[in-house]
């Protein structure tokens, strides 16, 4: 058993073998103490979309993710400070982890430049110009008061070049210099993101320096961005070898349910995806046997819950053909019953997955997991 | 006290003085017992938009309408009656009312045409040509196995002549006569619509024919149509002086929390309105103190509930500073919670009318109510 303390909040203590690779543990932070392996909803505008914090207590999560960028912009992080941090307000008592905006910066600021500085962009809500920088963010963070913090970093289109992806990634390295110089509260962890493309000799520079400069939990970014799954799982495999074995590790914006089951057995702890959330939407729902698309005219008698193993609030009140109706009416209920669902649904699955790795099954559920996916299969913006 | 038993499932029990003109009572339906004055949330196509059944026990609400023509359209009253009519089909176990589709005639069907035989119209979702006649809209009504059916009625646009008038009352009537006729659910009540527009003895020669006919209960249809308040309350209370006392009386479409307090002062019983659920929906909130628009800055920073003395989940959880950022990022979780609120108040609203009737103290109940209305107006489509 693994047993490190670290300097702020963060415990990580392992519950299953630590000597295999898929690892189960236990990770104490400021608000909440959260089994790991872990799937965190994405709260974009400190808010999961359609879901109230009991809802999430409901289908037993434990941590969610909510944004530096969004909040920073609207309503302003002072006015959430003001208001208690994001835990008072949006009521939500257990682990928040803030992303740093660097995402964003990649996936939503067109008007964006990247100096040394930090990252200058325009409001994508009235225009305004700002200059988010490593230190502006680590403020931000601060003053939302999430348990756990990200470090601003450079996320690269994808294709890039070699020559490229080195200067990106030693810019992020500054950056993580600067981040944890300049974080202060005592009851935020840090985590360093490992970035280096697509290129496994970066990667092991990037996890090389950001371990020397020491974080709580180390990251794996700049994936997901449009490489195929195989070379994703591939570069996230090989980072994790650089890693140190005791701290945490949160492969980004990851993703469907089999990658997260084939990332968990090379040794990640957390993921977050808008995947679960935005496919309820869309009215693509999640069932043991393989995902449905809810519109379908087949489920229009269907007396059937989504799943019928399924314990979530959906499941035991309705049928696949009242949910089908709701969609097809673009009911307002949809979205949230929906929504319960895959939420739940993605909980289930941490919690088999943690499950079969304490009684040492990892290996057999990895193999017995049928592929659930369709949808919209990209990870991104909520 | 009055006791009167109907010929179907409808038993209509006074609870407060019946000497009085406020009554308070109990209507017990086939499938709940429902407290009166009641107000009923609008679930137009088997949902409260944004809203669950249990949210609507929560809230206190044990009769909701829900609509003959949408449901009709869309999924059509057959696939309901398959699974299990529209209590089974939205899991809702109280009391349900539903609408005839003459309303939506008035409103919706721009290519309807009227005949003796009924409603002609053209489907608003595909263009196929639909006949609803007075025994269709029983029989869908059955199909649904709603606890109440309303007959199909004539719903005239506002301002109509004297002539005009007296024609469609008189083509209401033997609508009447053939929607009884043909009705036979033993566990289904049905309710008469007096008509008569604006003219007193109109409304006088419809209720009389209804009466004569015999229905399980009465409700006062065509108002809220475009007349200003005062005519809507001084055609409603004409109208209740010629209905039976010892039957349930229906204000259709009303209204304002002012309105339903006035109209509750005359005798009228149950009623429904789009207001609270739409107006939540466009930020418009009620307090004992007034409405909200909860949009406005000044609520940007304001850490009280909505209402101080409300305990719906909204109030018990949020802030007005986190509804407002809900709404200005128009988050699905604010319908939700905007809903909620405005439900709830709504049911307290009937609540303090139906305790303040019981203890002799509904003059004064209504003298010290203040307004609380703003936002969006008129009743109509939810």
């Amino acid at each position: 058993m693994g047993n490190v303390k670290n300097e702020r909040m963060l415990d990580f203590i392992f519950t299953g073998s630590p000597s295999f690779s898929a690892r189960a543990g236990i990770l104490q932070t400021a608000h909440y103490t959260v089994k790991t392996p872990a799937f965190m909803p994405v709260g974009t505008g400190a808010a999961v979309k359609a879901l109230t914090p009991d809802d999430l207590r409901d289908s037993g999560v434990e941590i969610i993710v909510a944004n530096t960028y969004h909040l920073y912009l609207r309503p302003g992080h002072n006015i959430i400070k003001f208001l208690g941090g994001l835990h008072g307000f949006m009521n939500w008592n257990r682990a928040i982890l803030t992303d740093s905006g660097g995402f964003q910066a990649y996936s939503l600021m067109n008007t964006r430049k990247i100096t040394e500085d930090g990252i200058h962009f325009k409001s994508e809500i009235d225009g305004s110009e700002h200059m988010l920088t490593p230190e502006l963010a680590m403020e931000i963070q601060s003053a939302l008061g999430s348990d756990i913090a990200m470090v601003l970093d450079e996320c690269l289109s994808y294709p890039a070049t070699y020559e490229d992806t080195l200067r990106s990634q030693e810019l992020t390295t500054r950056w993580a210099k600067r981040s944890k110089a300049f974080s202060g509260r005592e009851d935020q962890s840090i985590f360093g993101i490992v970035q280096g493309g697509m290129f496994a000799d970066l990667r092991k520079k990037s996890a090389g320096e950001l371990v020397d400069i020491g974080f709580d939990g180390y990251a794996i970014g700049g994936l997901s961005v449009g490489e195929d799954r195989s070379k994703m799982l591939e570069i996230a495999e090989a980072t994790v070898e650089f890693l140190p074995k005791d701290k945490i590790r949160y492969l980004m914006g990851v993703g469907k349910p089999e990658d997260i089951v084939d990332a968990v057995a090379f040794g990640i702890d957390i993921f977050d995806c808008v995947i679960p959330t935005r496919n309820a939407r869309n009215g693509t729902l999640y069932t043991w046997n393989g995902s449905i698309a809810i519109k379908k005219s087949a489920y229009t008698r269907d007396e059937r819950s989504l799943d019928e193993s399924c314990k979530c609030y959906t499941c035991r009140n309705f049928s696949r053909a009242y949910l089908r109706h709701l969609w097809i009416n673009q009911e307002p209920l949809s979205f949230r019953l929906n929504t319960i669902h895959n939420v739940y649904f993605y909980q289930e699955l941490m919690r088999e997955i943690r499950r079969s790795i304490e009684i040492n099954k990892f290996d057999d559920f990895r193999k017995e997991f049928k592929n659930p996916i369709g949808g919209d299969e990209k990870c991104g913006q909520e």
